[in-house]
């Protein structure tokens, strides 16, 4: 089991991809979706040992009624033994806070839709070189570990965004479930996603050429999802080895334990197959997407992407311009952000996010 | 610590209220509201001995959707040391589980009215000798431990009923917090409260009389509200004591630990203030709910009541036959329940009660 704190472990990506794309680097765009109170950022701060969320202002619950999920866009880039890894990390706040949760998939649903639009737009244009690829590679999907299964939420999402994003379901707060309920947990949520034709991302089959090991391995990753997680930005001690951890009076916890914690296996799984899950994105959701936009708007689009305005219909023109301004707004609000990490709090390698998470370890093993 | 299995704990409830009433016996009537998977019927289980729910069936989550609250009415008659309670149980399943949890309160508001409604016509009619109390004397509210303090739904919940049902808030599940974590959802969820002006129970002052014993058991129980609690049906051996339990791969809880669960002193908590709470409901709740109800109503409702239909508008006459069904039905219902426990399942004590709980242990120290 590896030290955490020391390295995030995507130092291993280009053994599965080709060089080349070690050479340029990896873009990664993850989404994480669930209700709050779930855990998403301190899991988030696990994965990439980067405090991204402690300015974050809780909300007074009077707030809350009719509160909207809003989008929130961080990136990260961690340097790892000479491996660039460019991560963006999209935040939902506020999904599954209101009395009336029907909406709260509609703004994630409209987001994921406007990458691949943009994507689109980018791909039929005439300069193709340096298309910035914003499109969402992979949403974790928080299922809580209170309740009996999957909530009508949680199936109302995932049927509607199975098609348009790789969906990874995680239980997270597993520490609350002990094995045989944990057990039995997964086992109805595998039941109630195939019972409702649910596709989460399917880990593609092994190539005929793995070893032994690391066949084993990649069993071990399939079987354990739903992946059962637990979160802490805490270092703790134990059996002598700084890790993080949780400590009930009752017992401590640490968080990369794999006998209870699939948190090991998640981490593993993510740089196994960021490569696949970014190949599904591209070949199999984008291209569904695709597919439906050039078979219900006909040749107008491709007009309209290639700036012909004068063919179009005033409707046409209209929603042209409104995008090409949400566009614009969309680059200005990029360019803000990215101007206000840099002058707060520079992340500009894994050390430097480490440095940004005062819990996380500098001086494991 | 009381060894858990082989009493209740209401033997003790004669020194609180006057001789006359230990031989008649208690009636006691508690509701149980909360999201689904929080723990009610475990931790009613735990608190009455007695498995009252072990036929019950999971609902499918493509059920749950549309889902309406209903209302489950559940009777327990405990002897115990030659005192007799009959405790009524009302459940609320589905309350929480729609998409829309807005009208999620409407049922049990309407419960608890109609309780009132019946005991005010039978105050209202000749026969009052034989007046059954059905009023909700206590509500336990469940609230989850995972998320950040109270959630919509909670506020709007006892904001609506907080002047017509006792409300006693419980954290449940509650080993999925540490102890800071949960002294900081405590503070959290009182702060809330007091923001939202709604007054849960208020146990009274202590008498001036009470030895120092009891006056550190009363602090102690009014400074672990709200209680947090662990369920449990499984039995298990901490340091030689047979106990109900939870086993965890990083160690073993025993739900009577004061150390980590308040589960000991709402058990305390009932057993002392039973009397108060039904005090409360009857000259406070139940009054401001009378007070109202003339006030709207004016002399008309005595009238109705006292079967004067000939001096009543057909509107109200209407109102008259619709409540008098509804009351038969309600009778009906009550009768079927009563002869369905009695042929599956006989209750007659806190023995047999026992015997219907497998996990629950007969053979404690």
């Amino acid at each position: 089991m590896p030290a955490i704190g020391n390295e995030i472990g995507f130092a291993t990506l280009p053994q599965h991809v080709h060089r080349k794309y070690a050479k340029k680097g990896f873009d990664f765009t993850i989404m994480v979706v669930g209700e709050s109170g779930l855990g998403k950022s301190t899991l988030i701060n696990c994965l990439f040992l980067a405090d991204l969320y402690k300015s974050r202002k809780m909300v007074p619950v009077e707030e809350l009624v009719e509160r909207t999920v809003f989008i929130e866009k961080k990136q990260l880039d961690i340097l790892e033994k000479g491996i660039k890894l460019k991560v963006t990390i999209i935040d939902t706040p506020g999904y599954g806070d209101a009395i009336n949760t029907k909406n709260s998939f509609q703004l994630v649903e409209n987001y994921i839709d406007d990458q691949f639009n943009q994507y689109f737009k980018d791909e039929s244009g005439l300069n193709r070189k340096n298309i910035v690829d914003n499109r969402v590679h992979c949403c974790l999907y928080f299922i809580s570990p209170i309740g009996r299964g999957l909530t009508q939420l949680d199936v109302q999402f995932m049927k509607r965004l199975h098609q348009k994003v790789n969906i990874v379901p995680i239980i997270s707060k597993a520490d609350a479930l002990t094995p045989n309920e944990l057990h039995l947990l997964k086992k109805k949520i595998l039941k109630e996603l195939e019972e409702h034709n649910i596709n989460i991302f399917r880990i593609p089959e092994c190539d005929s050429d793995e070893d032994e090991e690391f066949r084993r391995k990649d069993r071990e990753i399939k079987d354990s999802i739903p992946f059962a997680v637990i979160g802490s930005t805490i270092q703790v001690e134990v059996n002598g080895r700084k890790t993080r951890g949780r400590v009930y009076p009752w017992g401590v916890i640490d968080i990369q334990d794999e006998q209870y914690s699939d948190f090991a296996k998640l981490k593993t799984f993510l740089s196994l197959h960021m490569q696949d899950l970014k190949d599904a994105t591209n070949e199999v959701l984008y291209e569904n997407y695709r597919a439906m936009f050039l078979a219900k708007i006909g040749n107008d689009s491709i007009r309209l992407t290639t700036k012909d305005l004068s063919s179009a219909t005033p409707t046409d023109k209209l929603l042209q311009l409104k995008e090409e301004e949400i566009r614009r707004m969309q680059e200005q609000l990029l360019q803000m952000q990215e101007a206000l990490r840099q002058s707060s709090a520079p992340v500009s390698s894994a050390q430097s996010a480490d440095e940004l998470s005062p819990q996380s370890g500098k001086d494991d093993e």
